[in-house]
Parts: structure tokens; sequence; C-alpha cells
């Protein structure tokens, strides 16, 4: 089986092309292949599907073979492929998720073509705590809220991009125990379902740094939706512009929350290796 | 550049057959071919090259670049890997490495290609403290003697095999604090030179449990050399008998401590994927 291995923002999965091969059994090969000694390694699987309403479809498995609904830098992968594989079907595309069909534009890196910018369309946020979710009022926002935990405060903003972020304010993420304070928010008692967690330093109002705690996997390199989430609550607060660069462990990514409440994020694509693994087709 | 990426009892390397090809500045290659998010992702590079004196000469980079001297995992998947290119070789051949020439000898498993039994000669163990190195009378032998750490006292057994090595026996290793007692005791003042340690729980005297702690980098899945410096520590202090099957965390090994005094070390090598990986020829 053909794979290609990409990385957004060092979010990075094993992409297959199912418009040239079949798939058999996408689970259990996102566990084996996702194995970073006994595997190809890698933080998930995702292929590369037709679709009846869009121009590919994409379908995300975590290394524990759950599927996923989205992955922001996950799609921006899928859709530097496909550009590359078809050099005539211009830099716009749609691609088919279990979060609805969302736009992307791809703009080649003219000197390293191993690399594209990708800007998504990540729709817009959900701020209601009902939306989140999140206990408490259910129609209220949960912007600036205070969160007690263990003999700490943090000031937080609460935001949905189809997954659950908490945004935290702190003044040096370098330093600050991501792992410690990261798991003791995912698993407060104010989120049901727990919560994405992301740490972030004002460095001015036009740029931040990110480090995130992702639910049921901890501390990883980089969060499109969680970046989309801090470039939310950053406007809302009057913290950070409307337009943001935002410094993850992995990459930078650029943001903008536009006029019409959607938003766009852009990021690099940028193809590693690519292999063949022994895979039975079905 | 071609690669193949092979494992040895979970300690998993890139290769390259330098029969084919020129690799042009491996040190910096293999810092960014190990890493697991940017790059393939492995515990280093192996270059698997034509030899004056044997039938092929192994160069091991570590993933920060640095050239080590052997790796008992890694020279069973090279072992593989020749037989495999060339099936009229035969199964015995020889192996240049830093630490002298080796020889292997494959047997190939006819369920499953994808994997063969290796055999590796990896020579006698030197037991006085000034080959070790370790501070002491620098003639005596180091075996069952007794090192304080903290507030708890261990009984090791000290042995190189070419690398050294700390054999520390413990009740339950699965349980062990592995991190915490390995660091310590890899920087111990009796040790110049740091040093590996292996905690090993007996199962009876054919049998043993093993979890390696390598110096300047931390828990492994397996260690080749750690596992024969056991099986001689295990021999010498009268724990085990010669021939032993040892359970690592990646995998299983027989090992004999032979009458001549050399260690014969089995086990496997497994082929997981091919690829191409974008690298400049010299």
């Amino acid at each position: 089986m053909k794979f290609i291995k990409m990385h957004g923002a060092g979010n990075d999965y094993v992409y297959v092309d199912g418009f040239q091969q079949d798939v058999h059994r996408p689970e259990e090969l996102a566990v084996r292949i996702s194995d970073r000694h006994f595997g190809v390694g890698s933080d998930g699987l995702i292929l590369i599907l037709p679709s009846d309403c869009a121009d590919a479809r994409m379908r995300m498995f975590n290394a524990d073979g759950s599927e996923a609904q989205m992955c922001g830098n996950g799609i921006r992968c899928v859709a530097k492929y496909l550009c590359d594989q078809q050099s005539d079907r211009g830099s716009q595309l749609t691609i088919e998720t279990l979060a609805g069909v969302l736009s992307v534009d791809v703009t080649a890196d003219t000197e390293n073509p191993a690399i594209s910018q990708v800007t998504v369309n990540m729709g817009q946020p959900r701020l209601q705590r009902g939306q989140i979710p999140m206990t408490g009022p259910q129609q209220d926002q949960a912007l600036e809220v205070e969160i007690r935990v263990k003999n700490r405060t943090f000031t937080a903003s609460c935001v949905s991009m189809g997954n659950p972020h908490c945004v935290v304010y702190v003044d040096d993420v370098e330093q600050f125990d991501v792992a410690y304070w990261g798991a003791l928010l995912e698993n407060h008692p104010l989120f049901p379902e727990r919560i994405n967690v992301e740490f972030v330093e004002i460095i001015s109002g036009s740029e931040v740094r990110q480090r995130t705690w992702e639910r049921g996997a901890g501390e990883t390199l980089a969060c499109g939706t969680g970046a989309s989430a801090v470039t939310v609550a950053g406007f809302l607060t009057g913290r950070t512009q409307r337009t943001i660069r935002n410094h993850l462990r992995g990459g930078v990514l650029t943001l903008e929350y536009c006029d019409d409440e959607t938003v766009m994020m852009t990021g690099p694509a940028e193809q590693v290796f690519t292999g063949d693994y022994p895979w039975p087709e079905a």
C-alpha cells in the first residue's frame, strides 16, 4: 500500500490516496501504522477519498483507531496533496469532512515544492456554554471566567470550533507546566465531555505563543482548531486584533477572525517522504 | 534516496543501502531523518556499505548525529537485508563494524518473509573495573557489588560488552521506577564515563525480564549488548544458566554464554516498510 507522510506544523499523519487504492480495515491499520517504533509512526491515518459533494473527502483516524471529525492541520495536507496530483485543478477546492464541507486555498512555495501554504475556512465559533459543553447557564458565554484548580485561579475563555477549547492566558508559556495544569483543567467538573486546553502568552496585539494540551492525547505540537479558538477568544476579550500570528511548538499559523465571524487559518503543509507499507487489499 | 525501515526487538533504524547509492553528509541526515514528527522517525541511521574485509560494513549514527560503534539489534537487521537482497549468498556472513568484524547467521521465517531470526556473535565480555571503566582496584571484577544510591542499596554486576553495563536485580521490573533509579545509577561517581543500566527480574534459571536504561537516551525498548551483559552477569553470579530467554519491552532475545566465553545472541529482525526520502546525492 503506497502512502505519503506529511505534517502541518508538526501534526503528522500517514496519508493514503483512496482514489488509487482501496484501504481495508482502516481502524486497525491506523493503530498499527501510527506506532512510532513498530509502524510508520504518526498521530494517525488520513484517507483521501472520492466525494459526491466536494473535490475530495477526508476520513481521519486517531492513533487509537477511533475516527475523528476534522483536523485543521490534516486538511491542509490533504489540500496540498490534491493540488500536487492534479496541477490543472486550480488552487481552490472543497473537502468533505465529518464536520461538513470546507473550502481550502493552496499556494505553492516556489522555492521548496515540498511545502505549500494552505488557507482553510474553519467555520464559526460557538460560544454558548451549552454548545461547548460546559456546566452553568446554558445560553451564557464563558469569556473571561475564573477557574479555580488546586491553589491557583486561571482566567479562561471557552470556545467551541466543533470541538471544545479552554483558552488560558499565562505569562511565560515556555516555562509553564503544561502537563500538570493541562491534565487538571481537561478533567475539571465544569466540562462534562472534558476539554482541550490552550495555554497562551500574549506577545503583542498581533502575535501570540501557544502550547496545546489535547483531550486524551496530552501535549501536542500544534492544534488548528485550538489556534482558531485562541484567535476568537483573544479578539472577544480585547487582547488581540482580528488577525494574529500564532507560534505553536511545531510551526507558525496565521489566523483571521473575519467580519462574518468565520475563522480563516493559514499554515504550512509539508510532504516529508513517500513509502510502501505491507497491507492486504480488501 | 531509497531507504528501508527495520526494527530488532523494537530498536528501530532507517537503513540505507550504500551499495546502490552514495549518502551525503550522514551525520546531518541522521539528525533529520530520525525526528519522529518532522522526519521518518527512528533511533538513528544505519548505512550498509561495501567492505574490504567482510561481506558488508555497517556505519551507525545515533539520532543526535554521533557515530556509534555497534548495535546488536541493528546488525541483525543489516544481516537480514543482505540475505534478502542476495538469496544465493547463504545464511552466514560477516559484517564489519567499528567494534570489529562480527559473524552472523540468518534464518528466514517461512511464514512471514518480513521477519528473520538472526544469531550474532557478540564477542567476549570484559570484566575488570579498568575495562568497564569503573573506579576502584582496576584489575578487580565488579560482580555482586553493593551500590548505594539515595536511601537504597542495589546489588549490581558490571560488565563491558564493548560498552559498559551495570546489571541490577530487582523483584518486580514492570513496577520498578526505571527512569528515577536509572538516571541516578547512570551518573553515579563509580562510573567515570557513565553507564548503561539493565534492571533484571529473574523468572527462572533460564528466563529473565529486562528493562534498559541507556546512557544519554533514557529507557529504550531493547538493548542487545545489555542483554548480553545480563547473560554473563547472571551466569557468573549463579542466578541463571548459560542459555536464557530474555524478555525485553520490544521483544524476546535468546542468548548463550558459550564455553569459549563468547556471547551468542539470537533475535528477530523485521522489515516494516520501504520509503523514499528527499536527500541530495553528493
